[in-house]
């Protein structure tokens, strides 16, 4: 029997993604974002969500771009601090020490120190309440090779990311391969 | 130096969500999806995206209602097979064992085997191009209480969910609790 927790977030565990944005000015600013994820597969996109009070909300919403940065768990305080400090009082890069790298492609900068990357443009723009839902087709995806497997793929365990559960507040690694996906249920198939 | 890997799904690792849904004729269907976020803190809102040809994809449009079921890695067999197989091809139910639970508050029904669901009324429909992307809103939450912690929070060790990697299609397990959100980035706000 299960029992009512109300209309609130109670989603299990979410990826923790790092978004970089320039602002007005063209100075590189940083926010952790956890309200997150894919929505499309063909063109590429996906959807971060931003609290208008933001500082990176208006920078999106001027620069109409934005890069993710997968930060690894070696990363786990300066993303924490990058999501709990505001690009209005001071910068973000010099209290991590994190590095900005301008994207080619995009008008955004990215994080040098994080081992994946995608660079999107802003295509839609859906204001939901609180927070405003920024969908951004990816353009290109930038990793380091070292994260990297023979067919092109992120080895999820080098890449080491880690994931912001809801409710609690905490934050969880990654755990073991289980299997493979489209794979595991087809014994179910001529049950 | 990073390398270019090409405009493409390569974000890490993602949610797996099972969601719920009545065709036309009140049978109930069930999708897996791992493109899939939270969107929104007030009103609480997630997204989830699927294909024009999903069966689900036309059941959300005329119910306007979906739930999320948050699958443990106890039914990770099952839940693949609800990715791989088509609700127009044969009973989900049926060949996975689960059990639908009608929803008393959105017209929608749920996975009664798994330990958290999210019941959701939709509000928002994206095309993005291969996918819809359609945000609910969350009207209620209900979950088991033995994955329950004393402050009504997620003990997501109990609930134990999984993972799905982009590029690869492996599930992954979660891991070892690795600190607050919130907190531990604290300590570089006097650097």
């Amino acid at each position: 029997m299960k029992q009512s927790l109300g209309a609130k977030i109670m989603a299990g565990a979410v990826p923790v993604w790092v978004v970089g944005v320039y602002d007005k000015e063209g100075k590189p600013n940083l926010a952790t974002a956890a309200w997150v994820g894919v929505c499309c597969s063909d063109p590429p996109c996906i959807g971060v969500s931003f609290r208008k009070a933001t500082y990176s909300h208006g920078c999106i919403v001027d620069r109409k771009a934005f890069t993710v940065s997968v930060p690894s768990v070696e990363y786990i305080k300066e993303t924490d601090y990058v999501g709990i400090a505001s690009g209005r009082d001071g910068d973000k890069w010099q209290a991590t020490g994190l590095t900005p790298v301008k994207s080619e492609i995009v008008d955004a900068p990215y994080v040098s120190e994080f081992p994946l990357v995608l660079e999107c443009r802003l295509i839609h723009t859906l204001e939901l309440g609180l927070h405003t839902h920024f969908i951004g087709e990816i353009v290109d995806v930038k990793a380091e090779g070292v994260i990297l497997e023979e067919k092109g793929n992120v080895d999820i365990l080098k890449l080491n990311p880690f994931f912001y559960v809801t409710g609690k507040r905490t934050y969880h690694g990654i755990g073991p391969q289980l299997g493979k996906a489209h794979a595991m249920g087809a014994e179910l198939r001529n049950k």
